[in-house]
C-alpha cells in the first residue's frame, strides 16, 4: 500500500473480529517495527507479542477497562530500555518515548497495508501490566497496541488544518 | 511508494544537494505529518518550516555543528505544547515526545517516497534554537530535520534481529 494511503487510512480501531492474524503478516509488521530509526541507533526496545487469550483478558483492566484489548487476537506491548536511549534529546529528554513512537507507528502503518487494525494505548496502569507480563523493574512499559481485523465502521477524527500547525521561517505571533 | 519500501529505504541523510524542494512535495509531506495520531487527538504541535538560508546557517551551531542542517534547502523544526498533550501516558509521561515522534516519522516516510532525504536531529541546544526562531518559553523544541535531495551514498545502519527484540506472551528471562 502506498505510504500516503496508509497514513490516510490508519485510524484507531476499537473493535476487532475474532479472526486470527496470519503469522506472515505479523512477521512483516514486526519487521517494519524493527527497522525504525532511534537516537544514535540505540534500538532501546523489546516488544512482547501476546497471543494467549488468558493474558490478553488480564490486560483489559490494566488498560483501564478497554475491552477491545482483550478482543484482538494479538497485543503488542512496547517496552523501553532507558539505558540504551540517547540521553541528550534537545538537552532535556532521553529519546526513549520518541523512539518507541516511531517504531510502533511503523508497525501501525504496515498493519494498515495488511488490512489489520491497531490502536495506540497510552491509558494503562504500568505496574499492573508489569506484573501480568513479568516485566522487570527498570524496564519502562511505554505503550501497547492490539493487532487484529477491524470490526465495524472506521472513524477518522478531525485534524487541525496545515494553516493551524505550520509556521514559516520563525515563530509567528 | 509502498509503505514497506519507504520503511526500508528511509535512512538518515547527512549530505544534501542545493536543489530546492518543490512546494507541492513539501505540502504533501507536511500533510502526512498533519494526519499523525496523537494522545487523545491532542495534536500538540507546531512545525516551523525554515527555508531562509541565513536562518538555516544560524541553526548549524545550535545543532552542535551539524553542517548538513544548513546545507539542505528546508529545515522543519518540531515544537510541542505540553498543555495539549495527553497527561497520563502509562501513568508517568505525557504524550508529547511520542506524538512528535509519530508525526515527524510520517514526514520522513512520505519524504522518502518523494525522493527526498531527512535526518532526525536530537542533538541541539534548545535555548539556542529557541532564540534563533523566537520560540516562546513554555513551548518545547522536540526535534528538527533537514529536508532536501540526498547527495552521496545512502548508509543503512544495522538493526538488531527480530529474535533480539521480540518476546512471546511474557517477559522471557
Amino acid at each position: 500500500m502506498d505510504i500516503y494511503e496508509a497514513v490516510r487510512e490508519r485510524t484507531s480501531i476499537r473493535a476487532y473480529k475474532a479472526d486470527p492474524v496470519e503469522e506472515d503478516k505479523l512477521e512483516r509488521i514486526l519487521d517494519a517495527t524493527r527497522l525504525a530509526p532511534s537516537g544514535k541507533n540505540g534500538q532501546p526496545w523489546t516488544f512482547i507479542v501476546v497471543r494467549d487469550e488468558e493474558i490478553r483478558k488480564k490486560l483489559v483492566p490494566a488498560c483501564k477497562g478497554q475491552e477491545f484489548v482483550g478482543q484482538a487476537p494479538v497485543v503488542v506491548v512496547a517496552c523501553g530500555h532507558e539505558e540504551m536511549a540517547y540521553k541528550k534529546m534537545g538537552g532535556y529528554w532521553n529519546s526513549l518515548p520518541l523512539d518507541i513512537g516511531i517504531a510502533i507507528e511503523h508497525l501501525m502503518l504496515a498493519a494498515v497495508s495488511e488490512g489489520l487494525g491497531t490502536c495506540w494505548i497510552g491509558a494503562f496502569f504500568e505496574e499492573q501490566v508489569r506484573e501480568i507480563l513479568g516485566v522487570p523493574e527498570g524496564v519502562k512499559i511505554v505503550a501497547l497496541t492490539p493487532v487484529g481485523y477491524p470490526a465495524g465502521e472506521k472513524i477518522h477524527r478531525p485534524r487541525k488544518s496545515l494553516d493551524e500547525i505550520i509556521m514559516h521561517e520563525k515563530w509567528e505571533d
